[in-house]
């Protein structure tokens, strides 16, 4: 496709004002990075990427990534300009209350918006899990030699020198070259400034030198040299073996006289007055969010031609699904809502008084799951014989067995948390993570981003509480499960017994989907539990259920996961010392509180004491037990011992907690 | 010195069946790694490194880190027999509750251990903080061409291929690279296994050439030749303009017939038949926990060694002190306890009826503190006019001025906070870092150590709440508070105003210190606030205080932040309703409860009802105003818009908040 010189600064100059003048009239944002990065982006949108703005979810579409999420407005302008639904109204709103134009892109707010991205590297390590889903499918689905392939497109990303100081960039890398995923396409806006000045001051690394290290394929190219860029990605696209980085030397708030190349272009607005100079310097003469119908043109004949190959596409996968013996695994990974009876079909590996560490039994639904859930892939940061996460039958992940759906993060949980995300925003995949819980603090932003963007992110934690046991508190987590719970919108479970464990498994890959899930389970043996006539499984979503009720009960005892034995065993011993006793196990406080009032209320009553147990912080409880309930648990830092002399040391036995009880009630 | 070959294996031998014997007795350990590090480890201890066993925290020893924690009888068995206070009983405790030996290492806890590691790549970084203190205090006190150099020693450290695959070593790395960090000389424990095999199937970057584009000098060496390992050291000590990388290749569990180079020996006991095989193998035949004398001979010498060069340093510093015009500022940074009238200083800085945003009072706090309290250096992670913490009237660290009191960290908050760790660590200097609230989360495994560890860490967290206005969710902070007051032993400030920021900047660098404090302040400008005839300002160290009294009080408003002054004026909105309204600001709720029981009924009393106004997660507050109390915050992920308007869409106004507690309390 030949375009005029003089359209493609046209192009780029619209994406710069239109960034200028939202950024002025929200009176906040960063100007600087979109005029700096216009020339790579009219060259993605008008002559690389595969899209269809009207069908922004297309599986076989290209996804873009903008790492640097404070250059929204650079996202918002191509998703505007190339007929997106995202109007220049929407552009105007930009930072309004409610717009579907936020500081930072958010996925599920803005169609086109791939991922949620802003806090910085994150971008960067989800689309290295987008480029391993890419492979897994490619693997499962492209054949060699055959006339249609229906896993074709690239992930490409645009990253700033922030993403690169984050350690998440480099743990990320290191995974995309590990596993030579071609697919991935980043181009690094190399603007030689950060908020604090020139990268001079805290950056001066051989980012070259670096990515070869890691194993990617490098580049060099003037970021303002269209055809120059152009000519980086298709020879970076001819790299199918390595992720290649494209070093685009920018000047950051480009044609700004004032203000280009300082990082006083960052992170403020231009101002009107400095707006204006731009506008003579570039020659341009549009009023503010008016763009020649010439550069609309330019970007609707790239929307035109992705909505053609989008149409070939769909005709082609119809047709190849008919005739393809993988039509049916394609249907079932892309495009199967539920599978039926599944928690059923989890329960039924559980054994009947299976007394088994929870990480054992998680193990055995992760495996009832994968045989019946095709996308399930996953692996652990290095630990997965401890995590118990390996699905049997297949092989690791590799760039030899490509077809292999377990992963080998290595220790990296930060990268394999936005991985995971990458994997789960892909479509198709249920992706999991895992390590120790103490380590779900290393890979914390990725886990709020995945509830911020509400998607199936699955992480199981291992070695939860003190009870991990020797290797001290440095490995032990007491404050981890209420810092997870605080995260709005993670659904946090922690697995009394086979029967919760298998429950929530299903809950997190199905019905509780899609919302981003953890599992924090044990390291060392629960014993399976009693429960009353009338249980049900699916009282596990609710959350908590009563699990041993007491008629007129005097006291409600929650617990959650190991202590939950320990609750109905101090049940029957305060009992018998005249304390009628309701036991109520919760699993997953998240999905409790969000029931009704009513049945809350009907589970923890507020008109008789509460007594919390869970081997960890133990205040927040008081939102169940209030400020006169009993709260048990651990509210110092761990000690290194052998988990039983732990369980002694903190008095979490049936006796000591029915003990405490008593003294406790009798002061009422 | 010459040490025969037969004496460094058997020093080496020594230091694998102590840690192997250590670890079948414990039933639980990792013996892989200390047996491959072993004669790393001679070398070191018994050639190397500058130590006085007796005096564990000299000023001008050698430090040593153990990045790969869980290696940790390695250290354990250096300084039994390198004669510090670690017993041959200690040993045998190993990860046994209450021992000196815990599972990994921790400061505080074992007399020579710098500090605590385990959680990989945490020892890494540390490392980096405890160079960057060094070089400062080089640049204090070294003169050039002067006799005596107060400050000469270095850095050392091991690390393994987990710590190198931790995103927090690549920032680490970065960070030492940009300065120059010659002081820092780091073993890499190059044994190509890891937890889950191979490091083939997760880890084949290129690590010599990754460090050659950190900046580093890197070398390479036979982990088993000790005379090749010295030369390697002595090499790494001469390059003062870069830290240095020793790549040393090793085999975990040397010696051992069958586990030798496989992740069998990683994290379990050998076992006795295999122990013994390995005595057999080795030619070992001493009984567990018996140490030839030779052995100990030998490092003693270094003991006396280290000894000797102490003395002299202390007779040398002395004649020194007496002579240099330097000497009172050795004496202000190493050895003053405690700034009289700090926190007066401090508050007279603060302007009366001063409406101003919170990080702004912080400002005035550091740079008030920062004249009094010549250890104060700090920065942050490329935020720094944002956090609004610059030293004025000092320049920025770097390799041309090492005598800056400002550190760029560069986007790179994980190892900021580890680095801020070494920085306390080294001792003399009061360390900070600084980013936003929400990127606390990259943070935290930082923190956590630094709460672990009991160390005088500072953080200033800037932009929290929601207020942080139209950067919208990726950036407010809803959850950050209570996931931080979680960590035991963490303390972490939310002030009101400059009085409330001015008592927690002088507590957290003074009276609360040896601890980590944080301190929560706001983007947007917060009013002067009016107080009780009877406060004084040291109230605010009790981390909750009455900030508003009314006789016969209805109702308990606690609040915290911003928020205070909402409460204030809600609390006069209902009390013309009939209301009687207590007041209390908590800035710190993790001081507040560490007050006595009855303090703290004497500020929240459990009498009467409670409301918590904090624009964060609310349910925990529950603590204080059980389960029948108002919580007013904000439970969700937030929105992109002006904080102003984001106030009124929170309803966080004195009308509203009136109207909810009016309704609230009719229901009483």
């Amino acid at each position: 496709m030949d375009i005029s010189n003089e359209l493609r600064q046209k192009a780029a100059n619209a994406i710069r004002f239109l960034s200028i003048d939202a950024v002025n009239k929200a009176n906040s944002g960063h100007p600087g990075a979109p005029m700096g990065m216009a020339d790579i982006a009219v060259v993605l949108w008008a002559e690389v990427m595969k899209f269809d703005p009207k069908a922004p979810t297309w599986q076989d579409r290209d996804r873009f990534i903008l790492s640097n999420g404070h250059a929204s407005m650079l996202l918002y302008s191509m998703l505007h300009l190339s007929g997106y639904e995202v109007s220049i109204d929407d552009i105007k709103n930009f930072r309004c209350l409610h717009s579907i134009t936020p500081g930072h892109p958010e996925y599920g707010m803005t169609p086109g918006v791939e991922t949620t991205t802003g806090p910085l590297g994150q971008g960067f390590a989800t689309g290295i899990g987008m480029a391993l889903a890419e492979r897994m499918a490619k693997a499962r689905f492209n054949q060699s030699g055959a006339d249609f392939q229906p896993v074709d497109h690239y992930i490409y990303g645009i990253c700033g020198d922030g993403c690169l100081m984050e350690g998440i960039s480099a743990e990320a890398a290191s995974i995309a070259g590990q596993h030579g995923l071609g697919e991935l396409i980043y181009i690094f806006d190399d603007n030689k400034i950060t908020i604090d000045g020139s990268t001079d001051i805290s950056f001066n690394e051989d980012v070259e030198k670096r990515f070869l290290a890691h194993g990617w394929d490098v580049s060099k190219v003037d970021g303002h040299d269209q055809a120059a860029i152009k000519a980086a990605v298709v020879a970076a696209q001819k790299v199918t073996d390595k992720p290649s980085l494209i070093m685009a030397r920018t000047h950051i708030g480009f044609g700004s006289p004032n203000k280009q190349d300082t990082s006083g272009a960052h992170g403020s607005p231009l101002g009107a007055d400095e707006a204006q100079l731009t506008r003579e310097k570039l020659g341009w003469s549009e009023e503010p969010f008016s763009i020649p119908s010439e550069v609309y043109e330019l970007f609707a004949a790239a929307a035109k031609r992705g909505a053609e190959a989008r149409e070939k596409w769909s005709t082609d996968l119809a047709q190849w699904k008919g005739q393809s013996d993988l039509g049916a695994a394609w249907t079932a990974l892309f495009e199967t809502e539920k599978v039926e009876n599944l928690s059923r079909a989890v329960l039924d590996v559980m054994e009947e008084n299976d007394t088994a560490a929870t990480r054992a039994l998680s193990g055995k639904a992760l495996n009832a799951i994968a045989q019946k859930l095709p996308g399930l892939v996953g692996g652990s940061a290095d630990l997965a014989g401890s995590n118990k996460t390996q699905i049997k039958g297949s092989e690791y992940f590799s760039q030899e067995a490509p077809q292999g759906r377990n992963i080998h993060f290595g220790v990296r949980e930060h990268a394999m948390g936005a991985a995971v995300n990458g994997m789960a925003l892909y479509g198709g995949f249920v992706p999991y993570g895992a390590t120790f819980l103490t380590f779900s603090d290393y890979m914390r932003p990725a886990l709020r981003l995945a509830a911020l963007m509400k998607i199936r992110s699955l992480t199981v934690f291992s070695h939860e509480s003190v009870y991990l046991g020797e290797d001290g508190p440095t490995h032990q987590s007491v404050e981890h499960n209420w810092a997870l719970r605080m995260i709005p919108g993670l659904y946090n479970w922690r697995p009394a017994d086979g029967t919760e464990t298998a429950m929530a498994w299903s809950y997190a890959v199905q019905e509780g989907s899609p919302a981003p899930h953890t599992l924090m389970v044990t390291r060392q043996g629960v014993p399976s539990l009693p429960r009353t006539e009338t249980f049900t499984a699916t009282d596990v979503w609710k959350g908590g259920y009563v699990i041993r009720d007491a008629e007129d009960a005097d006291i409600t005892i929650v617990a959650t996961g190991s202590e939950v034995d320990v609750a109905l065993n101090a049940a029957e011993q305060v009992q018998a010392n005249g304390i009628k006793a309701r036991v109520v196990s919760m699993p997953c406080l998240d999905l409790f509180l969000d029931q009704t009032k009513e049945y809350q209320e009907s589970v923890v009553s507020s008109a008789i004491p509460c007594v919390s147990i869970e081997l960890g912080r133990t205040q927040p409880w008081a939102m169940l037990t209030g400020r006169d309930g009993l709260n048990l648990g651990v509210d110092t830092f761990g000690e290194s011992a052998p988990w039983k002399v732990l369980r002694d040391f903190y008095e979490m036995v049936p006796e000591k907690v029915a003990e405490k009880i008593q003294a406790w009630f009798a002061k009422k």
